[in-house]
């Protein structure tokens, strides 16, 4: 098998699922420390920092640093940044994004924005989604955290930001530009992060259409992992299935 | 010009724009009126009763009572109660909905419902969508006023009841049964109160997409006046144009 220097791993489905760690998944990220192997998280979750995300892994029992965590709300400020740093924007989502945006200097208003921004929202509001229609209407750059349709929760599943971000969609006729997986933006900015070429890394995931899919337009190796949404089979039956598959991470282990 | 025994007739464009009456269409209606020729109105807004919309129009010299009023409230009330009348059912929607289906005798419910019924509610919430959102994915039937995209308002387009049931759709990924325009549904439900065949009414409405194209796909002829959304020329330029166009109702008045 072959080595490769450094890893992007998600979190939902291969680290963790809802509350409960994956003890193989645990052990293994805990060998990549142990070894010095660069390893880098990347989550379409929007809400949370990446300090939260860090103390919740912590908890876990899973040594990291926040600048190990890749949260979308980070990757769409930073993608704004590049696109245009003087930018006021309007912000649909919660804390996460909100200071995501405000740590690389944007203004946040609700009076005529350059870009609108939608991240997963549980205070949403008409009027909110109604300030981001006419934004958008009127001109206003579209940018929206991911496209994740629902999200898992205790109760069942509820709308996802992709969902929300429909509202606007719909209402403006208008796209927005998707960071999340499966877009390769966030795979693309690890990468940059690691300063590595793309063949000696390898992306981690158990979501074939999210995970898998922006290792494989971002052109690296991907490596699913049979403890989430997309069952072993369903991934192999792919058009562009994973370049390898591991029922648990302590399977993986053995080719550090 | 053929003469026609009655007629369906659209409200926002065609008997007024916003809280502005247009005064060719009120004179239109009180000859109807004078001279007992039957004519209903039918709405895709479904927040108001037909006795608020008897209301309105009365504010604006249109004397009409409330059974003349067919709202897709009362249309979507009607048409669930002829599938299933002893559903259970979950509504996102405000006072107007919320009163048609208790009208029609329906128990709701936030708790496994057997419909959820969807209209324009600005007062969404993310619990709201997420209990629309759980009930559909369990199977519940699904229903909706209208797929209106984005609805007019002094402060510019905010997100219609089809902006704000594609949540429901994303994160479901099951398709509602829409009632409203440009659905035909509404114009059968006034052809059978009328009593009368197909050859004999005619709709009267300014919006191509919902009103006239309604009235093509329930086979009854359609009368385009070009005081609201569509122009003439975009209307006459469609693959099924409007039978006849008049600039206002004002015109029309001379083939009653």
């Amino acid at each position: 098998m072959k080595k490769y220097k450094a890893y992007l791993i998600d979190l939902d489905g291969t680290m963790y699922r809802g509350s409960e760690p994956i003890p193989e998944a645990v052990q293994f990220v805990n060998q990549l420390r142990e070894r010095g192997i660069p390893h880098l998280y990347m989550t379409n979750n929007s809400t949370s920092s990446p300090e939260t995300v860090a103390e919740r892994l912590a908890g876990m029992g899973v040594k990291c640093e926040a600048d190990q965590v890749m949260t979308t709300s980070l990757a769409t400020a930073r993608y704004l940044h590049e696109q245009t740093p003087a930018a006021s924007v309007y912000v649909v989502g919660e804390q996460g994004l909100e200071e995501a945006l405000e740590g690389y200097g944007f203004r946040l208003t609700e009076n005529e924005p350059d870009a609108v921004v939608m991240g997963l929202d549980r205070g949403i509001t008409y009027d909110k989604l109604s300030k981001a229609t006419e934004a958008v209407r009127n001109g206003a750059m579209f940018i929206s955290t991911n496209e994740d349709a629902a999200v898992p929760t205790e109760q069942g599943f509820h709308p996802g930001n992709g969902a929300l971000t429909a509202v606007v969609t719909t209402a403006s006729q208008k796209n927005p530009k998707f960071i999340g997986k499966p877009q390769p933006i966030m795979v693309d900015m690890a990468m940059q992060a690691l300063g590595l070429s793309k063949d000696e890394v390898a992306l981690i995931g158990d979501n074939y259409d999210t995970d898998i899919l922006a290792g494989v337009r971002a052109g690296i190796d991907t490596i699913h992992v049979n403890t989430g949404v997309t069952s072993r089979e369903a991934a192999a039956a792919k058009e562009t299935p994973p370049v390898c598959q591991v029922e648990t991470l302590a399977e993986w282990a053995e080719y550090l």
